[in-house]
């Protein structure tokens, strides 16, 4: 087993992160040069002809890209801690916040990098400033709702933390990084990004 | 029991066929005015603040959104037969197919729809028309992909339908119905089409 990852970026982040809470840390990582166009090589695209990191590489030749479908495959093979929920209600509830928080933080804050900023620079085919200070705009919005959330509930799906945390901090974090802040009003999601930040995982 | 859609729309039909699929017929559909605003208004909001069709409610009084999290229910509440798959490796393939459609077809047929076109008229409060044409091209790559994928394979991931077919098949009607058809080399995708618009769930 091995994962294909550009180590830092948000996507390769959640997996990372994923695997560092379920205590899984015997498996190998090659580096896949994104910023120099590796993931665009017909060596790559052989492994994910949709040319994105991360990718997860099975002992039986399967390859799995998509940093929730890795998530899952561990959630399954590794069930203990759970990170996707345990009764129908709840891995329901998760699937919806993590979802929630892919479309309203971490999607926005990746556009805003690809579109309205010089993002990877002459990789990016493709610019639409006017989308990306849409999507730069969206994010302050999707941090509103997960502040409202957050309130009086130690985590975002009450009081465990979940896969729906990991995709908001890697969100958040990527928006950082992009100079898109979390507004001084927001206590609940300053005191929640205190708390999960301060977890070993993060690190990884 | 129940579930507040919009009949027709690809999100609120992606539900509808995986309830079918399942063989869930008792629960009752309200119908949300989406071209009117309905689900702008406060009473809509507080159900999903996110502003978007479908919720589930359960009988608890928790509303769950977003189409794959719904699903999420149904598969653990009533697993037979499995539309999300079995094992570790098949739930991570039918995971990966599935965000791999939403994000090379569904989902740039609705951005042209919203952003490219008049979409739903006056509740369209962003326009973004160069946008829309980039997101009306993505369309052709995805299915050429989904093309590639079909060779040789009944469905989506190997032998059996899944919830991968489910969001390929929403996608490419929601494609038709803004007039991206499927290119005529795409022998492959015209075979499977023609297999899974057959089945009794379409109707749905």
């Amino acid at each position: 087993m091995k994962i294909y990852d550009y180590r830092g970026f948000p996507n390769p982040r959640r997996v990372r992160i994923f695997l560092a809470e379920k205590g899984v840390d015997t498996i190998p990582f090659e580096h896949i040069d994104v910023p120099a166009g590796a993931h665009r090589k017909p060596e790559f695209l052989a492994k994910n002809p949709y040319a994105a990191v991360p990718v997860l590489e099975l002992d039986d030749g399967t390859y799995v890209s998509e940093s929730m479908a890795i998530s899952r495959y561990f959630e399954e093979s590794h069930p203990t801690p759970s990170l996707m929920g345990s009764t129908a209600k709840e891995k329901a509830e998760i699937d919806m916040w993590q979802r929630r928080l892919e479309v309203s933080i971490l999607e926005p804050a990746l556009a805003y990098f690809h579109y309205g900023t010089e993002g990877l620079g002459p990789l990016e085919i493709y610019q639409n400033p006017d989308w990306g200070t849409h999507n730069h705009d969206r994010v302050a919005g999707g941090l509103e709702k997960l502040d409202h959330q957050l309130n009086g509930r130690p985590y975002v799906v009450g009081d465990k933390f979940s896969v729906a945390d990991i995709t908001a901090i890697c969100g958040i974090d990527m928006a950082k990084a992009v100079g898109i802040g979390i507004a001084g009003g927001l206590i609940n999601v300053h005191r929640w990004y205190d708390l999960v930040s301060a977890r070993p995982s993060m690190a990884a």
